[in-house]
């Protein structure tokens, strides 16, 4: 095996034989755990339910429905047939007109119309994944840095990083300020950056966020567009969750942004995506959208390495022009995140948990500290392992998304039928319950105050104190000493 | 405008501020000069006809009469609608199995089922382009280099070298020897580049060949297979116009000699796609298939950039799975191919215009030495231009195949109906007929011998006495003392 190993180092590239690619992380793990005994709630009620996977899946009927109202929005019907071969032999990289001006004005719609967005800087790319790739290779040679916010979404990682030699620089944040980015942690992370030598070329925002689900306000974008202006460093904002807004406060989008600040628009890029506000990842929509001229002219020659299939956009093209349907479906869709939303986190209440305040996104930021062994990665990690193998809920631990505290959860909610929903609430609450039944005699007060806390917004920073001797909090290990005696999910 | 250029080198990286992405080839201009003032038989029918594109648009009546009697295929269908949440939300980057399996079947159809390929090694890739580039980044790192038979397919500076750093080296070829790859080119060209310190990882072959739309023969594959195992370098076989092969001799994939040939199989890589067997540029299907188990897990997880659309993995899951249909389809797009390969050159002969002689491809390689004011690329250039702006056909010039000797030009002929074909053939016959009818009367037994020689093969290497004073030999160049006073195309 070892001959085998240094064979193949010869053999292939750094980036072959190297593990940058950051597919060792939890993040996947948990996914690997759930392909290999994926819930069925006949075939297999016992098995992982996946909550690890940000998909959109509550409003697939209204699409389903106006498909079979519109043939000819497709290619392969009676009806869209004679359109074939024209579209299957479309391989322009400018992609088809009317998908771009679709794209475009679905971008728009998305965003109240507060933006207009010009099909003539809608580039294409290989889902956001691709998209993400493209605008680092615009704008970073290998070694050069952009900073981004933590916690983040983990494939970043690869996404940004693996074939561009981008370093990611982490912005710390923390949940006594609801880990919202500041202008000091920011400038912080900057200088440090330049002392170090390390070129800064720009920050990335994902806004909504990912993993919080949480938009930045107005004021804070404000603030972030002028200390990169000020700096001459890039704004990449990752906006592939903007439909997917439930409640107040409302998201904003960069692009209303530099209308209001002076800036220079060069700097200025977004990226965007049909996996999350539509439902539709498989279908490869990412979307690099650029103020920067020279920018939309090189991400478009790269976007020959990922153009959308011409089926594909011919059916986009179709379906997202039509104004109507797309009004009815994002009202639609966001109407029933919240709902979902809200069933989840109050089915969470209920058993004594509680999670960041968001208003966004198809995942919330699961605060879990409280039932750490030890208050560290490592205790993340014991506790994740549990939750994946006894609970058998695919959640993805917070140290995957760089988060700096330990304890915090990103638990996937949009991802399956209310059912499902269901069994994963139950299966959490039978795990507390379990816990609670086993576990000693409450001290009443003392409860009262430990269930005032998980009520509170994360916003009031918890300090726990641990039982250095290895005072158990799960079901599965025993100890007499637990420091948290009353939680539910507690044994003593 | 100097000031926006630094500004913007400074902004951006050297990828988006650099040429290296290769589209400032003639090959490329001719494009453009045919997106600006494009054919039309009603419309535009002065306008330029397009033949700088491989596309095989022949058998699309086929592939439409398929569709209308499969609705199923499709999850834009009533009948397949149902399937549609399943698709969309499918991005599993190991593809739908029931697509890889379809598509490691077709490949085995198309070799003549002599090589059975395995799903399990079926990577997805953004087109062909996607795939060669993803099979770069796995086997070297920037400043390696692969070597490549000339002439070559002009994209392959964008789509191998241009973001993964790798060098190219361009191996001799020569008409006198029908542009054939010899080992000991092969081997002068590796051991120059090695003698400069210079990594050589591979060699790269397209088989069929584009441009020259030649296959190679068993045993020259078998020595070249040789040679790279003695080497310990890659070989990549870009075989993505294997099913267009109209005549013998017949086709040999990289798949089959390796059961005859001992080597190391972690050096063998084939790159394959739709765009041209199956005339599918559009849907972006482009497929690595490799025999080293570290470079399938490397550019599977590379295929997160490029991944295919669900909605088309699905539509070609269910065709490519049709064993009748794929059959038919094969044989009937290989002998229309024939038909009109056969219409294209015997049109180009009565004008006395000769091809290299070719069995696959969906080009052909014309030979217009003759017709060269100088024999230089400079004279290559002229003459281009005359047949872009004046003859109104693009097509494209040997020196951007990085083609050594001028005059030869690459033509596609299946990207037309035959109307369209015969307009093309008029104007080069008129073209033609001009000139003759403008030249002073010939001299009857030299153009019997010059009337030969160009029905000759091309093996016969011509060589050419140009009038340094500047002979002419184009319609608006007039010169009394052309050299080849009996061409029909000359003047004088």
């Amino acid at each position: 095996m070892s001959y085998k190993r240094s064979n193949q180092q010869q053999l292939l590239s750094k980036l072959a034989t190297n593990d940058q690619h950051g597919e060792n992380s939890p993040y996947f793990d948990g996914w690997k755990a759930y392909d290999s005994d994926p819930f069925h709630p006949t075939k297999n009620p016992s098995g992982v339910i996946q909550m690890g996977l940000a998909e959109n899946q509550l409003s697939f009927d209204l699409i389903e429905e106006w498909i079979k109202k519109n043939p000819r929005a497709s290619i392969c019907t009676n009806e869209g047939a004679h359109d074939f071969k024209d579209i299957a032999i479309f391989q322009d990289y400018n992609g088809l007109p009317e998908f771009r001006n679709a794209v475009a004005n679905f971008m728009g719609k998305v965003r109240g119309d507060r933006v207009k967005f010009d099909p003539d800087r809608i580039v294409m790319a290989g889902g956001a994944t691709g998209a993400n790739e493209t605008i680092m290779f615009c704008l970073a040679d290998p070694g050069d840095a952009f900073l981004v916010p933590t916690p983040y979404y983990p494939a970043f990682n690869r996404d940004l990083r693996w074939r561009t030699g981008v370093q990611l620089l982490p912005i710390p944040s923390e949940s006594s300020n609801n880990f919202q980015i500041t202008i000091e942690s920011l400038q912080k992370t900057y200088e440090n950056a330049t002392k170090n030598n390390i070129k800064v070329k720009g920050l990335i925002l994902t806004n909504p966020s990912n993993p919080l689900g949480t938009t930045l306000s107005k004021s804070t974008l404000k603030s972030l567009v002028k200390f990169i202006n000020s700096k001459r460093i890039h704004i990449v904002c990752d906006e592939i969750y903007a439909a997917t807004l439930f409640t107040s406060p409302c998201f904003t989008s960069v692009g209303e942004i530099i209308e209001e600040v002076e800036c220079d628009k060069d700097l200025i890029h977004i990226v965007y995506s049909l996996s999350k506000d539509m439902g539709l990842p498989g279908f490869r929509v990412g979307i690099v959208y650029s103020f920067n001229d020279g920018v939309v002219s090189c991400a478009r020659k790269m976007s020959s390495f990922g153009l959308v299939s011409s089926q594909t956009q011919h059916f986009l093209a179709t379906i997202l022009s039509d104004d109507e349907f797309v009004v009815k479906f994002l009202e639609e869709s966001s109407r029933r995140l919240g709902k979902r939303h809200a069933m989840f986190t109050k089915g969470l209440q209920k058993v004594g948990i509680t999670c960041l305040r968001s208003n966004a996104g198809l995942f919330c930021w699961m605060d879990l500290r409280k039932l750490l062994k030890e208050s560290s990665f490592e205790g993340e990690m014991e506790l994740w392992r549990v939750i994946i193998k006894q609970v058998k809920l695919n959640v993805s631990p917070g140290s995957s998304f760089e988060c700096l505290e330990p304890g915090w959860f990103r638990v996937c909610f949009a991802n399956m039928d209310d059912e499902t929903m269901g069994i994963a609430l139950e299966r959490i609450k039978i795990f507390v319950g379990k816990a609670e039944g086993e576990a000693a005699p409450p001290t009443p007060v003392k409860e009262r105050r430990w269930r005032k806390e998980l009520q509170l917004s994360f916003s009031t920073r918890m300090v726990h104190h641990h039982d250095n001797e290895g005072g158990a909090i799960l079901p599965h290990m025993k100890s007499p000493h637990s420091p948290m005696p009353h939680s539910p999910m507690v044994l003593c």
